[in-house]
């Protein structure tokens, strides 16, 4: 480590193994995904959650580009005891014609704090000429200068060669000429960047070859997903000796994204045993990249490599016996080392097997009790051939097996009858309004509402009726709404199906409904979400 | 070509370059992701999309396994007049013991009528032993028998190597004997799979190398996502000498989903210069990726590679004046090749290319109107900013253009008002009921019906009133009927979109409505499926 700044010592105390740098950029290149918009606030959170995370650099933001930004590098150093990560401080080199010493955006970076500053140089020769609007030989001496005055400030500096990849294929003699120029200057770290992203791995491992042989400098990788390849872009650049990879929680970032930290870390940690986390911190991970997307307000992708909800997810009831003998046998790591669960999709296929295992991980034993799997195998059976899915729908499988294990269905309320009116009116506006009637604690109880919508009507209905008596519906709120018309079975009318997933601010759970129209199926998807929710309120049940 | 199969000699007619073999799988691999559940309906307005797509294969399922595959292969030798694919019938090798010659399952995939057949066979010892429970010789022959009698019954077969790469890792012998075992009776490609999805590419690499040195059997590739390397891995299994890759539209697939079809095709097609599909199909790429998605009712990836709405979306500013310079500078590819647009906006989603395309497909010139493509392309945007979609709704697009290009809507009645209540009565039977106030040839029509749910009685109501004015009506028959909540818009509640498919015996034609709430947008959805029903009939509008 060659930082020696004064301004944040406790950032230096930590013992780091500096032979492999793990270096996320979410803040900075991950805030350009079309559609993320950070606050301050978010950004400190999100500092924390890499941080736990065990990374080794967090890019902040660019101090001096925008107020926000300044103000991030502020707090972070007086709000975070950082365990692991040090901060890093994005910026350009000086101006052409300049002088590092006297330029405004690099006092800015000096000013941040952040012992490490890493700087963004442009190494395709049109590039320098159209964007940039100076020599080829200023640009050289701009990279020269801006790493010599920070180095000799006793900062750390890394320098990002923007649109490495297309400058090396149009001129790379000029492009190896900047990686030299940042090399000899002190950088420590030069970073290839597939800035538009459309390399593929074969490419990038040649071009990192040739560049660590031709200029002797520790090379990084910065890859844009453009092609789909951005994780193994990464990797191909580590096979070639880079050392230094920059990433993004959850691949965010612009136009289809970065790399994915997730992702690539994994491959590192599990398929190249490399040790590129502090320990434990791997198991943290599904946790983490949920947490982070909850942060940015995006609805975490459920497909996602490694810590999807679906990562882990078997359907083919075809295979459910011989995971019992060997999980390994099906699935490529053990989803628990990086804090994921194994899940058993019950699907129209639904064996034995598969109940079994699903009700092991609802915490419901029924390996001894033959007979009571047979009887939920066979209500199973029977609810798909009627349309019900439970596959997406664990809240109300847990509900159906509750009741073959219990003997009795958990109830908190009986309904006697409801009613939904919607109303055109002739000036183009909508009335909704529903009315339940239902029964709880002995009491019946009717109510009417009105919603933005039939559902909606009854959702409120149902709550003006029933939150007397069971206050902790106050917090249930129905996050997602889907309805598919099945094809009709035997001869019959189609049917319809409602899956609803409702929070409670703690958690989510979805259950199913099926019904000869929307409107009923929709009701019978409410009633199991509210039953299942005061159940995982811990309530007791009393109809 | 092998295939010498009289049943639907229409499928050979085509000329394809059979060197190489886009093999798509998503009717029967990809319906495997979690939330994905396909009709029959489904799975041929999909196989439609792919085949105008190019691919030279469509794996439709597994006859005989359920009976909507069997199904799907009947009505898809029925309804479809493939352009390019041929249809591809899944299936196991026949069970252990037994002769191929009087295997049901193999029967079952002879029946099916498909020219090709697409057999798996475990190829990892631990999973004969544990999932087969046979012996390892008895698998070799259950391959070589079943591969030599579908040979001898005039199809083409392909095998899929089950586990694979686990299988070469554990045993590299043994899976190389299933290889041999399959080459040697006749199947033309062997492909070998990650089923657990666990590689990566330089693995994929070495195998598929030493693989094809050792057996001289042509090599296919499937991979899984699960490392987030499945395109990488495709096609460094084509580096390595493979000619078949075997993918899914979208990329879906079990747990995290299979290799992406799109970024793999585009990437053969634009970064390794080999034409793998028909002349102009690239171009068709975003436009069908957005198809297939409405299809299966999941939301499109905005940041899916070339095809995803962001894909090529720049952040206005920073670059936006060495952009209007050269858009080669900061993009991989010219988005007009895979049919995709750069914006510099949020919402641009409708361009004037597109739109000019699709009033020629649909038969209304706007070529030299560039004022009035200018009025459309306005009101495709402020429309899909209210959550309306066009991609899967023909008819609506093309009442929005006509009523642009015609200077008024085509209407055959107006709608006064609305009224639709569902009652669930305390005896568990519901009552669904809709009124319905109409205005057609000058004439106030009032009507009520009852039907199985709100929107069929509404439907219902419809017809009631407008059939004796328009006894065209009587054939049009509701055959889909889909809903998606959109998320909320700019702090405003969430809004309902409703897409519905109708046929008329004829042909089918789809509609969207967009509204507060389902029903609301039922009825517009309902609206514009009646009109376009009575325009496609030649009836002049009258209202």
């Amino acid at each position: 480590m060659t930082t020696e700044n004064g301004e944040s010592p406790r950032l230096d105390d930590r013992h780091v193994d500096d032979s492999f740098h793990v270096f996320d950029t979410t803040l900075r290149d991950g805030a350009q995904r079309e559609g993320i918009n950070l606050t301050v606030a978010d950004k400190l959170t999100i500092a924390r959650h890499l941080d736990d995370f065990g990374v080794g650099f967090i890019e902040g933001g660019w101090p001096g580009a925008n107020p926000r930004d300044t103000e991030f590098f502020a707090r972070a150093r007086q709000e975070i005891a950082f365990k692991n990560a040090q901060l890093v401080a994005f910026g350009a080199t000086r101006r052409a014609g300049g002088n590092a010493a006297e330029d405004p955006q690099v006092k800015a970076l000096l000013d941040s704090g952040a012992p490490v500053i890493c700087l963004v140089a442009k190494s395709h020769d049109r590039h320098v000429e159209l964007a940039l609007r100076t020599t080829l030989d200023e640009n050289l001496e701009m990279v020269r200068d801006t790493v010599a005055y920070l180095t000799s400030q006793g900062r750390r500096v890394f320098v990002d060669m923007e649109h490495f990849f297309d400058g090396y294929k149009a001129s790379p003699d000029y492009a190896k000429a900047v990686v030299r120029a940042a090399h000899e200057a002190g950088a420590d770290v030069v970073i290839l960047c597939d800035t538009n992203g459309g390399m593929l791995p074969a490419q990038i491992q040649a071009v990192v070859s040739t560049v660590i042989a031709d200029t002797g400098a520790r090379l990084g990788i910065h890859a844009q997903d453009d092609t789909g390849c951005a994780v193994a872009n990464t990797l191909a650049a580590v096979d070639a000796g880079a050392t230094h990879v920059q990433c993004t929680a959850n691949g965010y970032g612009e136009r289809v994204g970065n790399a994915n930290l997730f992702p690539v870390v994994a491959a590192l940690e599990l398929k190249y045993g490399k040790k590129v986390l502090p320990e434990g911190a791997l198991a943290e991970m599904t946790r983490i990249s949920h947490a982070i997307a909850e942060v940015v307000n995006l609805t975490p992708s459920t497909h996602q490599p490694y810590v999807g909800v679906s990562a882990f997810a078997h359907k083919a009831g075809l295979h459910a016996s011989a995971i019992k003998v060997d999980p390994d046998l099906y699935q490529h790591i053990d989803p628990e080392l990086v804090g994921n669960t194994m899940r058993m999709l019950v699907s129209d296929m639904a064996g034995r097997a598969s109940i079994e295992l699903k009700g092991k991980e609802l915490g419901v034993d029924l390996g001894d009790d033959r007979a009571l799997v047979a009887r939920v195998v066979e209500r199973v059976k029977e609810r798909e051939l009627q349309g019900y899915t439970y596959e997406a729908a664990d809240a109300s499988f847990e509900l159906l097996l509750r009741e073959e294990a219990e003997g009795r269905a958990r109830r908190y309320f009986r309904t006697e009858s409801w009613r939904a009116i919607v109303e055109d009116r002739p000036d183009g506006t909508h009335a909704n309004e529903a009315t339940v009637k239902l029964w709880a604690k002995g009491e019946r109880i009717v109510a009417t509402a009105e919603g933005n919508g039939p559902v909606n009507a009854l959702d409120l209905a149902m709550r003006v009726a029933l939150e007397r008596i069971y206050p902790q519906l106050a917090k249930f709120e129905l996050v997602d709404y889907k309805v598919r018309i099945l094809e009709g079975r035997h001869g019959t009318e189609s049917t319809t199906r409602v899956l609803i997933t409702t929070s409670d601010g703690n958690g989510e759970w979805a259950t199913v409904g099926v019904g000869e129209n929307v409107i009923a199926a929709s009701w019978q998807a409410l009633e199991d979400a509210f039953t299942y929710g005061l159940l995982r309120a811990g309530i007791e049940p009393a109809e």
